[in-house]
């Protein structure tokens, strides 16, 4: 089998495609290189069963001319990745989401391409009344320019389906930890405590939000390809469980040797880390459950895998690849 | 009170228009005049209180220019009108919807414009299984081009109410009726009527939907528009009534001055009159009801007038206008 993966040099996209080598696919990995990284992919690099190639999804024309060698699925993970930034760039996700997934689209139609697994995201339910919050859920608002345009490819792809037969897998994910994790809350708080005795956060702290363990989430992509049998899957990926940023904190503070009574804690003065971000987010994964996959490992597990990481690679927490704080 | 209308010229635009300018409002109209016709906007053209620009939204660097003089509310309504066409052109709706409305807001951002009119429609219920279907309905999954790109101009419209401050009232219309109406299915049955004496259906005859009145349409977004006080109102625009294709077309007949056992009736062979329509629309409308709003006309009555203006209007029914059948 063959796979493309775009956002493939990621944090997901190059787990996916160590995992999909594993199970013998032929697998060629696009990234732009905005996100990516090259130690995520450079072992790979040797195996005549994967390509990398630098490329832009923006650009039509070679998004086309890459897919043209075709493929069985096409695994489209890559998108705008400073989430945060949305309201000082307000037209980033509209490029970097709605335009690069028709692109890829139209790429997969000319090329004969049927089917697409997608990465979306838990932020399409905007500030749910349900927790744990179902994929038909009450009809929401959204409130990132991200999420809208998470919401756009999961419809146009949809209607892809509808109009020329294709099939897709739309994963809505929450919040994704583990190896190769590049920013996020748990990557800000190991990045400061290498600098200084203090965890400055974005929020008040009382988010609550849910995480899940790269392996799960790749081992859920997986699963659902093989067993949701429908035109379009809409799948939950997440966990039970749910924590608040405050108790990430104290175990970020404790995997990396620290005491807590060492460490300040400077709180921000909102429940919304930032404009549009959702205080509340634990996400319904019956239906996942349903096919048979649930979660290995709980979010603690998963903040102290990330960590370890985190400290056996210094440099992912250095230079550009440095966010700000969680 | 000064006011920007986006498709200016078109069918509801600018009937908008005239309804704005009555209530004494200055009108800047816009229109790219591919769906727009002079005649909806000549009789304007020597009123000191509205201006009318040939402008195409996708022109980010125009629309910003256009925009600088300031308003109270942009009213964009301009998007494709050839809903149907989205298999063939499957970029059409994302440069002449999603690229628009970003553009739209950049611009009234630049200019401190702080609340936006936004015509949505009931398509982005995709096939839903409530009926009449709520704002707040089961979270969908859209079947059309179109839908997705009205989907994510919403998503849009939100996420900068959250970011800048700006207010929004969304309208999600059901199919609108009446005089200046150009395209559509009784616009469709009319033209066919006027050159045989048979009426070529695109469906079965059977898809039931709701239709509403443009008199009652306008009133409707000027009644939200001064009672709904939220930062995001999302609000159906509809009739209580729905109606099948095959009672329009009787309607249609008899309006004409045709007798029905005259005219053949030439089914299609499926309940969806093209690649991702909805062979059942009826929305409820009880959010506007409880503002103070409800539709004057039947849908009987709606269809009568649409008839009536056609037939004394030909030149509307001629040339590049006609967009294929009902």
């Amino acid at each position: 089998m063959r796979a493309i993966i775009t956002g493939g040099a990621g944090f997901i996209g190059s787990t996916l495609a160590d995992f999909l080598l594993a199970k013998g696919w032929h697998v060629t990995a696009i990234d732009n290189m905005s996100a990516g990284r090259e130690e995520f992919y450079a072992h790979n690099l040797g195996n005549p069963s994967y390509r990398f190639a630098q490329l832009d999804l923006k650009d039509a024309r070679k998004v086309k001319d890459a897919f043209a060698q075709g493929a069985d699925v096409v695994f489209h993970l890559a998108a705008n990745a400073d989430v945060k930034g949305g309201a000082d760039h307000p037209t980033l996700d509209l490029h970097e989401g709605c335009m690069a997934t028709s692109n890829v689209l139209e790429a997969m139609r000319a090329a004969g391409i049927g089917k697409i697994v997608f990465s979306s995201t838990g932020s399409v339910y905007g500030e749910p009344e349900v927790f744990p919050t179902p994929e038909d859920a009450p009809f929401p608002v959204q409130t990132s320019m991200y999420a809208a345009s998470k919401l756009y490819a999961e419809g146009l792809i949809s209607a892809y389906c509808e109009a020329y037969g294709m099939q897709a897998w739309i994963y809505r994910f929450v919040s994704i930890l583990g190896e190769r994790y590049t920013h996020g809350v748990v990557f800000s708080f190991c990045a400061q405590l290498r600098k200084e005795d203090r965890l400055t956060f974005l929020s008040d702290g009382t988010p609550r939000k849910s995480y899940l363990y790269v392996g799960d989430c790749v081992a859920g992509i997986w699963h659902g390809l093989q067993h949701a049998k429908g035109k379009v899957n809409i799948l939950n990926l997440g966990n039970d469980e749910e924590m608040p940023v405050r108790d990430i904190a104290d175990i970020v503070v404790r995997e990396s040797g620290r005491k807590k009574g060492e460490i300040e804690y400077v709180l921000g003065q909102t429940q919304r880390g930032w404009i549009g971000d959702s205080p509340h987010i634990r996400l319904d994964i019956a239906r996942m459950r349903k096919l048979g996959w649930e979660p290995a490992l709980s979010i603690e597990q998963a903040i102290v895998r990330t960590v370890r990481w985190l400290e056996a690679n210094p440099w992912a927490l250095e230079g550009k690849y440095f966010r700000g704080k969680g």
